[in-house]
């Protein structure tokens, strides 16, 4: 896929060439550190992708992919602190690294150089993107919250948790690929199609994202499989299971228990018992189908389309 | 001055209006606090009276003027976490009242809401204001860490002092009246003018605060009288005896020893010995000629630019 590496490579170097200033420096130290530990990119290649759909150049686009990729990363710096996460992407987070306070103010800067690139476009399609970014952002913020109010909580429906994640991470996809539409000139109409088929999508991969922490090849990415049922995080998984055995209180009673010794079998054990992977399968791909439907009623490059879906077709089938 | 009691009215009005949704609660309970606990207006007033110089109608100004609020109380609630400040107006700071991550996270989604209220206004100038307002909120950021990098230094430079004080405050009372200039129609050199009002007379602010906190009728606000002094903070007065005193280090004696009992009658001798508080004013006054001199340079309604130097007036001979 060529012209997906095309995109990739001028990602990347729209970001080496990000003049990110040199002092303060502990304001802006951690956000060339945060920026170039990588990720997938997949938030600016949205953009791209989105924008070329509609028009044959990216130009106009390429500033506002970034300022995603910054919003995106201000986001996991500000959540790592929230959540006390020690390693992000094989690395110590801004938190651990510097401390909180340059993690706060670092994070704080990362979200306003993020509508700096935001506003770098047509002129005529700044105040359309900035507000579906605001609307977007506060959206994410909002995910977040309830993420964390959700740990809290014993009684999490399973709805409530897909609000969530809708919040927390498909809003933001949905998002880029709507700025980047936006920008290529689609009409709302259009553009919304995209729209809804990143936020469905997006729900999707973050089921998946649930089914490969139990399920995936952890080995490849580092991660310790099970980590989700370790930490007794509301997944999907853990609230179908919870709904499923409500007798018997089998998952009830380990999360509960301090053990952790042979936490991950027996959770899988029920999982297995009771087909949550399989529900879960369900759920996502029904997401999935809502997205792709949506997709079918965009009317621009098809190239370009059928190069989205295949991207989105191979986050959808990785192994971890 | 009744055109400005109702300037005050209005925006009043608008915040009262604002839709602060309910839930997540943790999420959105802090930003009413927040909003709700006063503070001068000092922000909006000036995004309107810019606004005035210009136009008849301030209608397009009044959200922006509540996002530069908003920013504003933001960077409160950021600032407070990091300086761990308990109390703010009277009130515990929202990390004391609720948690960090509460304050951390309130505290981005009124940045956000901030941009929100930015973009309501004339949309032929939404792009204009939104690149004022991204430079001066990066500029805010980088004179809080200036704030924090000086609690660290023993070197600090009066320039440098005065460098900090123009980006943590007086960039954001400059970049007020330019937004309103801007929304009322002035041209940008004409903005410009009322920006650099707004700046030099802003660091005249600052120098004024670092007074008063040492030669302020202090029961009226009731804060402690020399708290700077107590808590070793580099303010213009301290680093100008720190270079009038630098043979015989007395105050340098004081800063390194932990006793605070006679610390702010003894630091204040020194300032007395060296008319520390004259000099402080003179540079204070400094600026706020150079400030007026840019004033002078403003062709927009006279009657407004005259309530606009009154505003500025009473506020350089506040006595706390």
């Amino acid at each position: 896929m060529d012209q997906l590496q095309e995109l990739r490579n001028r990602i990347e170097q729209v970001i080496q060439n990000l003049s990110v200033p040199s002092s303060p420096k502990d304001l802006y130290e951690p956000i060339s550190y945060a920026l170039s530990n990588g990720g997938k990119r997949m938030r600016p290649i949205l953009v791209l992708i989105g924008c070329k759909i509609f028009n044959e150049s990216v130009e106009n686009a390429l500033r506002p992919a970034i300022g995603m990729e910054l919003f995106h990363n201000f986001s996991l710096i500000h959540d790592d602190i929230m959540d006390d996460a020690p390693i992000r992407r094989g690395k110590p987070t801004v938190h651990e690294r510097w401390n909180s306070n340059v993690a706060i103010l670092s994070g704080d800067a990362m979200m306003i150089q993020a509508y700096q690139q935001l506003v770098e476009t047509r002129p005529d399609a700044v105040a359309t993107i900035i507000r579906i970014f605001n609307q977007t952002a506060i959206e994410v913020c909002e995910g977040q919250q309830l993420d964390m109010d959700f740990e809290k909580r014993d009684d999490v429906s399973i709805d409530e948790y897909l609000n969530m994640i809708r919040l927390k991470t498909a809003v933001l996809l949905a998002a880029c690929l709507k700025i980047g539409a936006t920008i290529g000139g689609a009409n709302e109409e259009q553009a919304q199609f995209l729209y809804d088929f990143g936020l469905n999508t997006g729900i999707a991969f973050q089921l998946q994202d649930d089914i490969l922490d139990v399920y995936g090849e952890s080995q490849k990415v580092g991660k310790q499989k099970g980590g989700d049922i370790l930490l007794n995080k509301k997944t999907y998984l853990l609230l179908k299971a919870l709904e499923l055995t409500s007798d018997s209180g089998s998952v009830e009673q380990w999360l509960k228990s301090s053990a952790t010794e042979g936490k991950v079998a027996a959770v899988t054990e029920i999982y297995n018992a009771n087909q949550v992977r399989e529900l879960a399968e369900k759920r996502m791909w029904e997401f999935y189908d809502i997205g792709v439907s949506s997709l079918e009623k965009v009317q621009g490059n098809a190239e370009w389309v059928k190069i989205l879906l295949q991207f989105c077709n191979e986050l959808m089938h990785r192994e971890n």
